[in-house]
Order: C-alpha cells, then structure tokens, then sequence
C-alpha cells in the first residue's frame, strides 16, 4: 500500500468488517466507525484435532459421503410411517423377555440410573408382577437378575424414562416403504405417570386399565378400520399447530374422530368405549407415543448406510445423552444429560428437576418436534420462549440438514420443508446443536412431571461421534 | 426564507418526505434523491360530503361517540357464546313460521335473488314439502304467498344461500354474559349442498338425514354432556391453524372429541352412531356453523347502542352486500355483492362463479375469519395468497378496529388479540375495508360450491352508513 493510499485510509471514516466476537464491532461503532458484523465461528470451535479429521475426511475420503448421505436423506423423505396396531411387548418386540426392561436413550446400568428412571423400573418390577413393593423391586433391580437394555437395540422408543416391560400393550408402527417397524407403549397422560418416575398405586392402576381395556379397543377399532398413514396425519398436524414432540393437541385430535366412528361399533360395553375416548379427550399428549415410532422407523431405515454421517438415533437415559451415526451403526456416542431450561408447574422449580431424559428427541431426529417448532408457535406457553424463537430455532436447524422434507411443512414459512437429516460434520462444523424441546421429570422417584422447556445436547457427544468417522472413513 | 437558506437547498441534496403516490418518490429516487415514502391517502378518499360530515361529527357530536364504542368494544369482549342444544327452526327461531323462509344477507326479493339462492329456495320449498318439482317450487316462491325476510332479522344466521325452513334444525347459542340467543342450520358439507345452491336428491336426501338422525343425536349427546362453551374453543382453535371461517379442522375436531364420549353412551343403534361420527370427521366445516351464531350472538349484544359508530351485521345475499351499524339500529345499508378472487376447484373458473354471498361474514363482523387469518396460514392453500398475505390482512384490520380481543389470540402475532369491533368511521377515513375469506358458488341454481377466496365489499355501504350516521349523531 503506498503511503498516499495508507493516509488516505486513516483520513476516510473507518468502515469495520467483523468477524466474530461482536463486542469488537461495539466498540468500533462506539469510536464512530461504520461496522457489519458477521456471524462467524471458529470451525469445529477451533479445536485442531477435528479441524483436521475434518479436512483430512474430505480431501481424502475413503468413500463418497455426500452420496451416501444423499441416500440416506433420501429413505428419510421416502419412509412411509403407517400404525398397523397394538401388540404386547413379549408377543411383538424383537428379543423382548420376561426378566428384560427396556428404557430409554443410551445403555445404563441401574447404578447409574437418574431417579425418576430408578422410579419407573420400580413401578414396571410391580407391574408384572416381579416385586410386590418399591423395596422389593429396588433389590430385584439390583440383584443382577434383571437385565436393562435401550429400547433402541429393541426397534422401540420410549417418552422420558421409556420403560417397557413385557406385558405392556404397544403400537406397531411400520414404515411401510422399507418393511421395518418400530413400537412405543402407549401414552398415560401427564402429572403421575410411570414415565416420569412416579409408581403410586393410580399409576398402576391406570396402566393395568390400559393393557385390559384400552388397548384391546383401540386395536380392534384399528382392525375395523385399518392402517393410518402416519405420514399424512403428521403433514396436517403441522398445519394445526402442533410440532409432533410437545405440542400434540391437533395430532390427538385427529386420531379420535379417526378412530371414533369405529369404536362406536365395538362389542364392548358402552361404558368402556366410552371412557376410551375420555381418555383420550383429557389427553394431548396421547399422538406423541405414535410420532415416536414413526420417528423411529423413518429413521432406522437410514441406518448402517456405509460412509453415511446423518444421525440416526438421539436419545437421552437421564445420565447421559447418546447419538448414533448411520454409518457406524452400533455404536453410540455420548455426553453428561443436559440441564433443560423450561417453565415449571405451580409448586416447583429447577431444584427440583432430573437431567434431559427420553427418547421423544427422536421427533427431533426426524425433522420435526423442535425442527418443526416455527409450526407450533403457541407451544413457547408449554416450554417457555417467544414464537420468533420459535421460529428461530426452525431456522437455524437448517443450517445442520442435507435437506427439508417433501411432506412436512411450515406454513409460515411459506411451506418450506421442514429441516432434515443431521449431519455429524454440520453439528462439529457450524457448533449449531440441535434443538431439542421436552418435559422435565422430577429428579426423585415417585414424583411425576414438574414442567417442561428446551435443552442443548452435549456437544462432545457429537465431536466424538465426528471423529470416529473420520477414523473409518478417511482413506489410509 | 432568505436568499442564502433558500440556495443552501438547492445545493444540499435533496430529502424528499412523499405522501400518497408512489411514483412521485420513485421519480425523486431515480434523480438521486434521498426519499421517504409514507402511505398516505386522502381522508375518506377525498369525497368533500364524506368528509364535512365526518368533521361536523367530530366537533358537533349530539353524543359521546367514544364511550358509546367502549361500551360496544366492552360488550363484544365480555361476550359467552355457549352451545346449549339443538332444536327446530319453528320451535325455536322468533317469528319462524312454515310460510316463511330466511335468507342470507340483507332483504332480497324472489325477483332479485342470485342463482344459488334461488336454488336453495327451490330446495327448501321441496325440503319443506311445500313444493314436489324445482318448477312447483320456482312458481310458489314467485307467487307472493311465500316470505322472505333475513336470517339477521329473526336472531339467525346462514351460511351462504343461508336458507332456512321451519322443519330444520338448528343450533341454539347463548351468550351467557347477556342472555341474548343466536340461531344456525347444522352444516351439509361440502360440494353439492343446499347451501351452494343445489337441490338434488342427494342433497334433499342428506337434510332429510340430518333432521331424523343427526340432529336428534347430537342433541342428545350435548344434553348429555352439557352445554359447551366456544368462547373457550374458538380461542383454542386460533392456536390450531384455524381462523372459524374457511379453515375449520380444529374446531370440528375439537367439537367431536368434546362429544365422542356422550355420542357412545345414547340409546340408538350403534351404526346411527357411528354414522353421525362419520359425518362429522368427513366434513372439515361442520364447526363453522358453530363459530357463525357464536359470533352473531356476540356482535349482536352489542347492536342498539345509542351514538355506537361499532359495525354489528355485516352479510351478503348474493345480490347486495349490506352492514348494520350498532348506533342505527334496523337499518341496513348496501352496495352491490363484489366478485370474490378465489381458486377455483377443478373444471370451473371465475365464469361460473356467483357473487359474494352468506352470512359467514359475521365471523370478521365479530374478530375472527379475515380477521384472524394471521393464525391460520394454511388458509391460503383454500383460499389463495401466500402466508405473508394472511398474516398482512390480520394487522391491516387492526387499523379499522377500536379494540383488540382478550381471548381469541394469535400466536404468531406475539399472542396478541384479534382485531375486534370495527368502527365505520375509520374503515370510511382509512379507505380499509374488511377483509372477507368466503367460499364461492356456481352463478346457476343447482349446481353447488366451485371454490373459495377472498372479496372486498362495496366502499359506498360504508359511506352511507356514515352519512346517516354523522346526520343522526351530529348535533343540529
């Protein structure tokens, strides 16, 4: 630069251009220069072991993971979720058993169990009959007897601590494109519920009441009437305002005036049929346990594609938060459960909170729930927020998705798509964690439910995950 | 100004603050300057009788215009709207009788009825069996021993066509903050209906349906359940993608899961049962003719309001377009029906269409319908326009009303409140007219719905009802 041009410069009002840190740009505008900010980050966080996984992976992949990825994002839009019916457990569940319980996110023994996980083993021990009190099953838990596993090693999900036991009543769901299925047991309302840990006797009650009354009318009213195209119900319920994950009014409202010209025809006695439906009137949450295994299915059939960095499972245990990657299936990656920013019911606080739990985020996984959550603006009553972030959050999710989908969309953003298929190398790229919206349990056994927010992923989870790709996939 | 000023302005460059038309500051832009638009128009669109009226009005009131409109603007929001049952038009309806049949909109005479309403009259004669063939009943309506007079005129409201008979049922509504009631025939459907103007067996068929099984059923379940109250539901279903005119899934929905439980517990064979719920999932507008007396009770409590300047009718009879102001009670001031710009359903266009007609317009009367389509984006796959218009025509309708509702929300708006009493004043000042989203039939009797859009009602109703409004309430 010769001297003229440099006091030229010094002689001009300054105009900044600024990457990052934004007070930078704060002061530059306080000492009277024009500035524009740019929302920059370091990629990967700056963190120089990913950075160069990252940029060895792609100069020097082993094979073509954009196609991969193209095939995966393409069983996701393709996947056709269909409820087929209800089950038991042991009579449909792949490798279900009497001594197994299954529970939500990633492997965790019951040592490790957060409480109101601990609360829902307990409630499910007496429920089959295994334990006769909450002492009892605490020491059948721990005798070693019972063996727990993920309900995802299972083709199942499971709300919050997603305990499912043999003898429970669950949907089956089949993507009928791919022929896989998955299964979720049904929902039991909000409050005192074993999903949230708690196991009094009303629990008990209700879930015997489901397995003896009203699972078996719901399953012969879908019998009479048929298989429900999960994917079409879902398309119209993000026209209602519902997001598929915490707001399920529209969705529950569907499946009733589905279902209700055919339970009216049952042989049962009136009364029954009758409080079925009351059920599911006082019920929002009841459409959630069948976007679960739609969820589930949709993205199990982009699985175990090789060189495929979409994730394919989120799921968190109340201890620890876990991923999977279709191209490394088996294998999960995992970070401490988050703590969930949210609105609490009358009476309780974050004191009072577990950690992130569930396998709802499995909404997320697919593209709705908190993806969809520009659809479902009046769910910032339930988890907190403005509907711009909800909106917001939407947005910013396209940045970590190969593609949007070609069924669900956003009305208000002019019917766009919404986002889909996670990329791993996105995530560690952008550092754009995927927005997650759930309920919040009780950290204690025996509670219940005390509120519901938003809560961020541990990002190591998804670093970790990101590495060991780039260790298979990278050409030696 | 001085000399020096004066060149001082010339040699700056030019700022320019425009009024009114565009093209003045684009000129002013093209040549360099830097130029403000504002969007301004004359008052009243400059017609000098409009606007000495309105000006003699405001310095000479003979009343306290403002507070007459709070207490309007009080009225409407403390409204109850409380579905108590179902009965018959001639039980019922004040003033019904067999020889009578109301009609949509202002006062019409045979000789002057559209095509559809003509055919819905042709129906109802035949419904009523006061006619056998469309020829008998097109000879008895010309004869002078039928009457015609307004659904407004006898506390009911219709939709389109909105013809009513003495035989058919209709929905009581209370507004149980005042006790006043409102009336409404049960919805047919889409496609060919009555309403449309078709009058096939089918169409007979299905009224003859809804009097012997329908309407005693529901009648029966609501007794059973008690009386429902929509205020609470209309307010609900805002949150669902709903607006209560033209998108109506939520609501019916909602009205099916409300009565489901009551609906399996009535003493008729089950398929009769299962028959209504059918019916009822089958047909998205069912809840419609629900949101219509909910809002015709509402407005109407606050009709008769001395020096009121608040719209409480405003309704369309394929003919003319006609409002009602709260401060001039009994007088209808009209201009002719508009031309609705819509989409059109498959095989017709805008030749085939018939002007804008019904009373579904007493939803924008009352806040919600145009007014509210901000909550309802997917509308406009119905109706036409994008997501942006919807959201548009919501904060448009804020500038011609004097309130905002306490309960029926917008959650894209920031949850703020619809835009609620419109006062004619400001709709002839701004030149803003009511937004209407409105269904379309065929021009021709007996042929039925061929799409739905969105109209603009005559500007000269307005400006009467604002002359003699100014006339009575200015003080002499």
């Amino acid at each position: 630069m010769s001297d003229k041009a440099l006091n030229g410069l010094f002689e001009s009002p300054l105009q900044v251009l600024n990457l990052g840190l934004e007070n930078f740009a704060e002061n530059a505008a306080a000492a009277g220069a024009t500035s524009v900010q740019v929302d920059w980050r370091l990629p990967a966080g700056g963190n120089r072991a990913l950075v160069e996984a990252m940029d060895t992976l792609t100069s020097n992949p082993a094979v073509d993971i954009e196609k991969a990825n193209a095939e995966g994002l393409r069983r996701i839009l393709e996947a056709k979720p269909t409820i087929l019916g209800i089950g038991t457990a042991i009579d449909v569940v792949p490798g279900m058993a009497k001594d197994l319980i299954l529970h939500a996110g990633p492997p965790v023994s019951w040592e490790n169990m957060c409480g109101p996980m601990r609360g829902a083993v307990i409630g499910g021990l007496i429920y089959e009959g295994l334990a006769r009190t909450p002492t009892e099953a605490e020491a059948l838990a721990a005798s070693g007897k019972i063996r727990f596993e993920p309900c995802h090693h299972h083709n199942a999900v499971g709300p919050m601590a997603g305990i499912m036991t043999a003898s429970m009543p669950v949907w089956i769901v089949e993507n009928t494109a791919f022929s896989n299925r998955a299964y979720c047991t049904l929902n039991e309302g909000l409050g005192k519920v074993l999903r949230y840990g708690a196991y009094s006797d009303e629990v008990l009650d209700r879930l015997r009441w489901m397995a003896s009354d009203l699972a078996p009318i719901l399953s012969d009213a879908l019998k009479a009437r048929g298989p429900i195209d999960m994917k079409n119900i879902i398309a119209q319920v993000l026209q209602m305002g519902d997001e598929g994950h915490n707001r399920n009014r529209a969705g529950t409202s569907l499946i009733i005036r589905e279902l209700a010209p055919y339970l009216v025809m049952l042989d049962y006695p009136k009364e029954q049929i009758s409080k079925v439906l009351s059920f599911l009137n006082a019920n929002d949450h009841f459409f959630l346990n069948l976007t679960m295994p739609s969820a589930k299915c949709t993205v199990d059939a982009a699985a175990g594609i090789e060189g495929c960095s979409l994730i394919t499972t989120m799921a968190r245990n109340g201890t620890e938060f876990g991923i999977r990657l279709s191209g490394l299936p088996g294998q999960w990656f995992t970070g401490p459960a988050g703590i969930v920013d949210g609105l609490y019911l009358p009476g309780f606080s974050a004191d009072d909170a577990a950690r992130d739990i569930g396998d709802s985020v499995i909404t997320e996984t697919s593209g709705i729930g908190g993806f969809a959550m520009a659809a479902a603006p009046a769910i910032v009553k339930f988890v907190g927020g403005s509907p711009q972030d909800a909106i917001d959050f939407t947005l910013r999710m396209y940045e970590i998705c190969v593609g949007e989908n070609n069924v669900y969309q956003i009305p208000i953003l002019d019917f766009r798509g919404t986002p889909t298929g996670i990329d791993v190398r996105k995530v560690v790229e952008t550092g754009i964690l995927p927005v997650i919206n759930t309920g919040i349990a009780h950290k204690n056994p025996g509670v219940g439910m005390v509120g519901a927010g938003l809560v961020k992923p541990p990002e190591n989870a998804f670093r970790d995950a990101m590495l060991a790709f780039a260790k298979k996939y990278t050409k030696e």
